[in-house]
């Protein structure tokens, strides 16, 4: 165990200063791709285990995993296991090492799990904050006109002062509708919060103690919060659920005008239809980070659609990202071995 | 009386009820030009006084006042009126349209003010939250990559996600310095705090009860916290107690690598040391919003130099600023009237 996690909690779950002295060494399988540092912090945090690094496989946090036999005796697997191996192993704990859990949404692993008192956990606090920083990187640099000063900048290097000011909006004057409404809908809602912005949650289910008023995807009080918004923040996650869940038919019920911000899936958007919607000017901007496919080919059209900002899936990313999620592993680690509940449980 | 904001003034200075019916009517001066809704508000929150307008000599909200004759007898200004000619007008209550007092930051001014119970209020609390938006765009969208991902998508329109994922930063992760901590330094604070920057404050005059941890500019306490910080924010007013005060060797102390944000005055910035320090990697990256001189000719250096940012003067600005601003003054008016004590005092 890292000293520091195991300290932490044994501050806050035990604080009466009791150890625990049992420790059953478990088998932890790990594909991750982590570099040296994270590694090491890796290595050194499960010392009392047996860690299982397969030789071929390693994945990047959000890749794909491939089939490795020393998953099939694992106790906890840490990463990206691939799934359906993940139906018959033994693992009675696994940590995607991302916040998206998409090819694990699936009836028969989360079964199989189920029967066998097995937990999936996922990564999601160590991407929240610096996904919601990325959509507000946008929504800002939208509303204080960063584009059009760049823009300026190439040529004519003008002064267009006052066009720009009058353009701009105060983020408290703005309502802003997150679309996917979770745990980067609610960092997002901590961070416009001290701005006076006022935030409406759209949700696929409803949803129980959210800090803002939410409503349910394809209900008619949805659509007419979505109708009220200035900016549109999709967070919605891939798969066949939320396809093309942006069609034509939303992009013409939002507000005329509206900014549409994209760092949940490309997959979620009819990307032709928000082209047509730029085009129109029914959309101001659109700001993705995400889009289908990725890469995202040099001649595709949301390249040169003015108005429309493309990042090539930034948004969650950070320099020590490897290192949170080492720490964040090992933080549940110390729950699991304590028969704690652990963060970030999807089943 | 505007009735929102009489009402307003009613509920929390009166709550028993009572309602002042005495009225005397003012002359109210005001040169700010205002387009036509805001002066409708204006002339509807004044009607009980008498309002005049200077046929010509109407400015921006920040631009320099000429004299006016009507100035004289005023017993209240609102706009830009001309600094020398406030020291012998009888007015006993002048509020700027503007954040900033530069030109009425005079001892002569001060003393004639002071001797004959005057009061002076400025602007701020109409441009703090927009001004810290403008400054949080600048450091967000550095963090977020967004710079590059523009470039990128001018061309060559490939996918760096690895690069730009592996040098963005968590806000959490960076220490800032807001130099010249105030009213937007308090602002920008409250907006960092959801994303558990690390924030300190430098002023120029010790501070009392600042939410972070302050220090004296110059002192070695204060050289210290410039050292540490990753990002280092001028919200410096201009004038000759400030000209120059980030120059080579304030520079060359700070974090190397650091990025520094000017939303304060062009005039704080030897812009040429400024080159130097971006030129030599010193600084990663300058996002400036104020330039010395504005407009910033099409062949200064500044437009040119990589990782050189410039945006015109826009921090502050927003679409309803002039409807904000009349909204703020009738605020202060209905307080005047009552004696009670004005928002946004400078003396």
């Amino acid at each position: 165990m890292m000293p520091s996690a195991r300290a932490r909690v044994h501050v806050f779950a035990h604080g009466r200063g009791r150890r625990y002295s049992r420790r059953v060494a478990l088998t932890i399988w790990c594909n991750a791709k982590l570099p040296d540092g994270a590694r090491r912090a890796l290595e050194a945090g499960t010392r009392a285990h047996r860690l299982v690094v397969p030789e071929q496989g390693l994945v990047a946090a959000s890749g794909e995993g491939v089939p490795d036999e020393g998953l099939a005796t694992a106790d906890v697997a840490f990463g990206q296991p691939e799934p359906t191996q993940l139906i018959s192993s033994r693992a009675r704990w696994v940590q995607l090492s991302s916040a998206g859990y998409n090819p694990y949404d699936r009836d028969d692993l989360r079964t199989a799990f189920v029967t066998r008192g097995a937990m999936l956990t996922k990564s999601s606090l160590v991407y929240d904050a610096p996904c919601a920083e990325h959509a507000l990187a946008f929504m800002l640099a939208h509303e204080r006109r960063l584009p059009d000063a760049m823009e300026n900048q190439r040529a004519p290097r003008a002064w267009p002062q006052h066009a720009l000011r009058a353009s701009a909006r105060r983020m408290g004057a703005l309502t802003i509708a997150l679309v996917g409404y979770g745990s980067i809908g609610r960092r997002l809602t901590a961070m416009l919060a001290p701005m006076g912005a006022n935030v409406v949650g759209i949700r696929r289910r409803a949803g129980g103690d959210d800090p803002v008023p939410t409503f349910v995807w394809g209900t008619p009080a949805a659509a007419k919060a979505l109708a009220t918004a200035d900016h549109v923040v999709d967070l919605l996650p891939g798969g066949p659920g939320t396809r093309h869940a942006f069609d034509a038919a939303v992009f013409a019920s939002l507000k005329p005008g509206a900014i549409f911000v994209n760092i949940g899936r490309g997959s979620t958007v009819d990307q032709t239809a928000l082209v047509a919607a730029l085009a129109s000017g029914q959309l101001a901007a659109a700001y993705l980070d995400v889009t289908d496919p990725e890469p995202l080919p040099p001649d595709h059209a949301l390249w040169t659609t003015p108005n429309c900002f493309v990042s090539p899936h930034v948004a969650g990313g950070h320099a020590d990202e490897s290192e949170r999620l080492v720490c964040h592993f090992l933080d549940n680690l110390s729950y699991f071995e304590r028969g704690l509940p652990l963060l970030d449980r999807v089943y």
